[in-house]
């Protein structure tokens, strides 16, 4: 049994009889490999690629969804039959995940673009944060007692760097008033299994890899409040998705991917040394 | 005395009745201030908040010229007095200086920018190496046996990323023809006073300084064959030129310099392996 997926927080939603991703109950996610552009094959040839790709290190191919390959089946707008790609659902295991889709780098176009692919990102890029800091939060949902907070999209897309920092707190408080308390930051961005220390690995692989540039990628925070309470590991996962436009690196490292990684991994240093220096004074 | 710079390579230059940087015999630069847009007031902004600043570390001070003020002095373009700023003269120190001159960041221009000079800086940045390498050499000179190899202006701007790696091979090595020794490598690129150390330095700075933002800044590497043969410490140098278009980091990482420069970095050590490479297979 195929369905809509309850975590997506971001992209095409396979509602109102349009084309989305679905999911079944067996941990998978189908994308459907569009044929109104060269996504779909940019995204597939990506994972082709990756797949087989003995230069990727174990601990680095962590971070990217499991890829199974490629599946007809009836697509969600009801228009037949339609490849579909087989990926890992990341959320499959998670009762109530919080999650952050962060799109990385200070733009989203690449050389080898149309004209009107360009000034459309180059436009959005200027009017979001992406310009500014580096990378945008392109959807959400922050789980807490009363239910998922998700903030619609024109409300995220118009986000400023105070919102981003607010957003940040949010995800690791178990309120999402005004005044979140920030009470899982040291659990869930600090320590040696924690969001902050896979950023940093993924940062050391992007200083150095050459062979991909991941243009308009997200990457994933994911944090489930359940799986922490119960002891569970991983409670707190980050994932890279989105390959529709990943280009060939020519031996140049991604400097764009990493400069906005940079500037994400700052603004979650930021979040966890502000909540240790309000601990410290509450105990004061 | 007052005369024309031997050693620029990029920049406005102080010929034909034009207005341009001025040295005296004592190590001071003169750059005038233009009255035409905001670049000099900009620039002495600069320096006079980067003196002033009390967060900048020590080791870090050491990249940027020693400023001294401003002073009114007779311009090059025969318009009369006119300010200028006093810089140290990064030059004075060396006999036959190798200049490379990198503009760093994949983008040039900023947000408050007005939109002709964004859309020129756009255009720039895509049909230079700005965008793909996230930098570009922007001038150089490399001296050897027969003088200084100085290629011209239009030569420069059309250098693609593997004319980047030769002119970084050809700077550390005693001969500038199409097979160059790279026989400096290891002591101007590599070791503990080499730049590679530097730039790695600089690096660490801009992962977490949220001050400034270094628009079309350039990293100025300094090789002097010379005091290095003279056993001169150091022969070897990296300085940060030109802040006409430095903008408030507003608390957020300079995220677009410091990518570029990891590209920058990544090339420095390409050339420095390979040469390493090369020397083990000229001793097998």
């Amino acid at each position: 049994m195929l369905k809509v997926p309850e975590h997506q927080v971001a992209g095409r939603q396979a509602i109102d009889g349009k084309l989305g991703p679905l999911i079944d109950n067996s941990g998978h996610f189908y994308k459907p490999l569009q044929d109104d552009d060269e996504r779909g094959t940019r995204e597939l040839t990506f994972y082709h690629s990756f797949s087989s790709n003995t230069r990727i290190p174990h601990h680095i191919r962590r971070f990217f969804p499991v890829f199974h390959g490629t599946q007809l089946l009836k697509a969600s707008d009801r228009s037949g039959l339609r490849p579909h790609l087989v990926l890992q659902d990341i959320t499959s295991d998670h009762l109530n995940p919080s999650i952050l889709d962060i799109k990385i780098g200070s733009r989203t176009w690449y050389l080898e673009a149309s004209n009107d692919y360009i000034q459309n990102c180059f436009h959005s890029d200027k009017t979001t944060t992406t310009v500014s800091l580096g990378f945008r939060i392109c959807g959400l949902q922050i789980y807490n007692e009363s239910g998922f907070w998700k903030p619609g999209r024109k409300l995220v897309r118009n986000f400023t760097a105070d919102d981003v920092r607010s957003v940040l707190r949010k995800f690791v408080s178990s309120n999402v008033g005004p005044e979140p308390d920030c009470c899982f930051a040291g659990s869930v961005y600090g320590g040696c299994d924690g969001i902050l220390e896979r950023l940093l690995e993924l940062k050391t692989w992007f200083e150095d890899q050459t062979m991909y540039h991941f243009r308009s990628c997200s990457v994933l925070l994911l944090f489930d409040k359940e799986s922490f309470l119960r002891g569970k590991t991983p409670f707190a996962e980050v994932k890279l998705i989105d390959f529709a436009h990943v280009v060939d690196g020519n031996g140049v490292i991604d400097h764009n991917f990493l400069g906005g990684l940079c500037s994400f991994i700052k603004f979650v240093s930021q979040v966890l040394a502000d909540s240790k220096g309000s601990t410290m004074e509450d105990k004061i």
